[in-house]
């Protein structure tokens, strides 16, 4: 069966029985989605323009419905790379202070061989490296003899910590690019380094195109125990990583053969997909992971669009929700060093927390879902552009949209802004209710009360109305998207809590709070203490670190030390399983209202 | 394009523009071959039983001249395995001494995981063995989870020099197996071992189907350097390996994953073949290799039958054109331990040269040609069913046939017992002339000078006649073939020569003469020494030791200090070039006459 994106024109056969979403996925266009393909999220409308030999008819139709025909031609739109706002997400990033790649290239000039000196071309390389041994697979010679030949015996071997990588024509020295790669359940990041200066030279994210697997860890664990859904998750990752790379190496005139080494970090599920292992023991109690300690692979074996002998490296994880991506936030934050009691929160499709002080860390995972990624909220989207990322309600509503654009949905940090704004102007009760506008009666602000209305589910708030959104519809939130955010931001405080009480300290000792995650940059942090997705702490000790998972690779790819540093810290955490804790859901049950603060409906009325 | 051979029925495809004889060999039932695909030696003869849409009739036909076309069908002799005479050419090989493979398998019970212990999988089947850290790619987790809960966590782990590279349910540690594997130029050897105890279970050998591309390592040099030839050159080699460790895995009743280590040796250039290295520089002066030290890589890489993590060493060449093979002799033999001056001679397609004393180890290689193997020589043919491997002229000749069968060619140790039986007569003059029958008159016996002959090429001498030889032609040696002989035998005389020079001694201080290869065993002691394949000595002193270099393959796979043994061996030998020396071209042609002894024609008048 062939069918043709019209975006770019690709015409490609997939096998019988994919639906049209897993062939957008196969053809590197995906389409949005977030329900797993239940056809629920209506995210993945395409447009059939001609519906081939199959039995659908030319018009919208959901992707994840609609099976693939032969000749059928599918409009989708060009979904590009997404963009990170900022500089890649990472504000924090500079040259590192001590550059040191494990990846080492050498220059040397040989002499000849001779009938006098026929010393092997292999041993004469290493005897002019100065080295008498090195690990050499031989697929590195396979090619030696006529580079040597050919370059006159000046050449450049590239060594990954004693094993000889690949052998190049002249003086190559000042090419040495790295990966930095992190593989987030919603979204991939990855950053190209100079691994000589350490310089970030670019970076680039797309969407992790399992999600037409489910939105969340465990629908992917599901997928995985399928006939063949294992491989089907690794290399939707896969090509949607090598497509990132492909263009960041066009992008800087880079071959893929010039990249020698990868660091990638990831929750400890995208870590098992990515590297092919069965994550079936992750779903179910006691969660274990197959690994804990560093792996690393050749990119060759796993596909990775660089040297075929470079390294990739995939960091330790600490437990089977706690991945490899909190050791890169640790890394970044250099959340061990720090004085006194200090938290950092990754909030993602899942949410880790870190705590550390009094010489230890402690670790725990909450199933935030991902309803700070746009998924299971009704108008919900990631932080593209279109997507309303900043809320301010005071005659009316005010709004921030990104890429200045007409809205198109709502996402993580406008979510929390608009709620803790409705919050404020009494919309919403602290058990997550709306108010009744009858309730509030004509002293309310009537622009902004009168958004509040009834539908079939229950009462919504209009954001924004149809007439000013892009698809022509309003952008609401729902009762149903109130309980969602109730839910997230509840695990996620009381697991905070619990870790506290774990350290025998509690809110008040917290001396800092690192957000991280990709749009912990954009959360207005007010709003997130007003929510209770914090605890009450002064908003000036919560410090926005942006993706610091893909910042802690950036710094283990380039340094040694910062590896060995990476190890240390997997090593020392010690995690809390809250599912083991009876007082984790007291703890949960408790932390599912909002604060009662100042700006909350009661309070608010003397206002 | 498909065509069945017959005497298996096999249907292939093949890429246009394939002879039936690259057809054969890829189909795995090769033709017989010397010519390199020239259309000269006649040797791959086949019968066409449809000739399908392409332009060949019914018939014989040279395969190696013949296209193929859609729907031909050919009938070829299935060849089977070479048949090795003797215990699979190794009448020496009991368990070795000291059994010690670096390949260990651990048998552990876990303790199943819990919310209060969630050590991830690996790190406690590392701990269970004792082992803080291992090596440890990826793939080995790919379903290390599944088989821990089926095996109830007690399961086999194998570790390859501390690398993990299996984890199999419940105790399977009597079951570890490897291969010991000889790659010649015309024959590969397989042998199967078990780890545990060493012994040999089985061994099978066949022709090395590279053959196609010609006989001699020079033509699959120069057929590497065409566009897919490296390629062809290698699959040709695997195919016919994994062929015969099927056939044994088979016969033994063991599973593929079941052989976890191999130990290979062979030429240089066949190691370069099989590791997939340009050749290219092997072929012309300074004759350097890619490598000279031990190499390893993953089956799986290498595609070799069997555990895919399962370890391949390549022991360690000496030169261009004295490989691991000779290494293997060298560990076979003990040369390095015994009294006095010792040599050790391995005559396959090349003759290559050991001699050791006085602290020394000196090596040459010359260039035998493959005719002790059956190539060149008009009625040549390996030592096979039907190949006369002695012959004795007294009243008449007489002749010992592989198999008792009637007589289809002449192998090696034919060919020399032939050649030194035909000197004593006189039918053959020191210079390799054949006697004149005129000259002879009738003093000579008569039913033996009767089948000296005069043919369009010169004189032949009847060895069996086609009244008892299995085609109905008469199989005779030609004068050309004596001049082949000629060139072998002086070749491999003047380095033995030079080597004794170097070493500062000569032919009588030779204690010992090893004399290595396949057909080793079978040749005439009196009859190596009568021709001038060997100097002057007691034939006492000469000791055939079969396929050595198999041998020390199968020593370095059961032993850890026989493969350091292999590599100090291989340093210490000191090669010497021949083409770099003057002396030896004297030596050449002083050698290539036979020697004048009480057997040959002027001296024999008397008798």
């Amino acid at each position: 069966m062939k069918f043709i994106f019209q975006a770019r024109e690709k015409e490609i056969e997939v096998p019988a029985g994919y639906t049209v979403l897993q062939a957008a996925a196969a053809a590197g266009m995906p389409v949005e989605g977030n329900c797993g393909g239940n056809g629920t999220c209506g995210r993945c409308r395409v447009k059939l323009l001609s519906a081939g030999g199959g039995d659908l008819s030319p018009g919208w139709t959901l992707a994840c419905r609609s099976p693939v025909a032969e000749g059928l031609v599918v409009e989708v739109p060009d979904p590009g790379d997404l963009l990170l706002r900022g500089k890649a997400g990472t504000g924090h990033w500079g040259p590192a202070a001590a550059v040191d790649s494990p990846v080492d290239k050498v220059f040397v000039q040989l002499e000849p061989p001779s009938l006098k000196d026929q010393t092997a071309d292999l041993e004469r390389l290493l005897t002019g490296m100065g080295k008498e041994r090195a690990g050499v697979d031989p697929s590195v010679l396979a090619d030696l003899p006529g580079t040597l030949r050919r370059a006159q015996f000046k050449v450049t071997a590239t060594l990954i910590e004693n094993n000889l990588a690949a052998v190049e024509e002249g003086d190559t020295t000042a090419r040495k690019y790295g990966l930095a790669v992190d593989i987030g359940t919603t979204t991939l990041a990855v950053y190209l380094l100079d691994l000589n200066s350490g310089e970030l030279l670019a970076a680039a994210s797309c969407s992790n195109t399992q999600k037409i697997y489910g939105a969340d860890v465990i629908s992917r664990i599901q997928h995985a125990q399928t006939a063949e859904g294992l491989g089907q998750l690794r290399e939707m990752a896969l090509n949607a990583l090598n497509g990132s790379i492909a263009r960041l190496l066009k992008e800087q005139r880079i071959a893929a053969t010039e990249i020698v080494e990868a660091v990638v970090v990831g929750n400890t599920t995208m870590a098992h997909l990515f590297l092919g292992i069965d994550p079936t023991h992750l779903a179910n109690a006691p969660f274990t992971p197959a690994f804990r300690n560093s792996l690393a692979t050749s990119a060759g074996q796993l596909g990775l669009s660089m040297h075929p002998r470079g390294r990739v490296v995939v960091l330790p994880n600490i437990a089977g929700y706690v991945g490899s991506d909190t050791v890169g936030v640790m890394l970044a934050t250099r959340i061990h060093r720090q004085e006194g009691i200090c938290l950092a929160v990754d909030i993602g499709t899942n949410g880790e927390v870190v705590l550390a002080g009094r010489g230890r860390i402690l670790t725990c995972s909450t199933a935030a879902g991902p309803a700070f990624e746009g998924s299971h909220i009704r108008h919900g989207m990631r932080a593209a552009a279109g997507a309303i990322e900043a809320v301010k309600i005071d005659e009316d509503v005010s709004l921030k949209v990104i890429g200045d654009a007409a809205p198109r949905g709502i996402c993580g940090s406008g979510l929390i802004d608009v709620v803790a704004e409705m919050l404020k102007s009494g919309l919403i009760e602290s058990s997550g209710r709306f108010a009744s506008p009858e309730e509030a009666g004509g002293s309310r602000n009537p622009p902004v009360w009168s958004r509040l209305r009834r539908s079939g589910e229950g009462r919504e708030f209009v954001v924004a109305p149809g007439s000013i959104s892009a698809t022509g519809e309003d952008i609401v939130i729902t009762q149903k998207d109130l309980r969602e955010l109730q839910l997230a931001k509840g695990a996620l405080l009381a697991g905070i809590r619990l870790l506290l009480r774990e350290m025998g300290t509690e809110t008040g000792s917290i001396g800092r709070i690192f957000l991280a995650g990709t749009f912990g940059n954009y959360i207005n942090r007010e709003s997130a203490v007003a929510i209770g997705l914090l605890p009450a702490v002064p908003p000036e000790i919560i410090v926005p670190v942006g993706n610091a998972a893909g910042e802690g690779a950036m710094l283990a790819l380039v340094s040694r030390e910062e590896r060995n540093l990476a190890a240390a810290l997997a090593r020392k955490a010690e995690h809390l399983e809250l599912s083991a804790r009876m007082d984790f859901q007291e703890d949960f049950v408790e932390a599912l209202s909002f604060p009662e603060g100042p700006g909350s409906f009661r309070s608010g009325i003397g206002n």
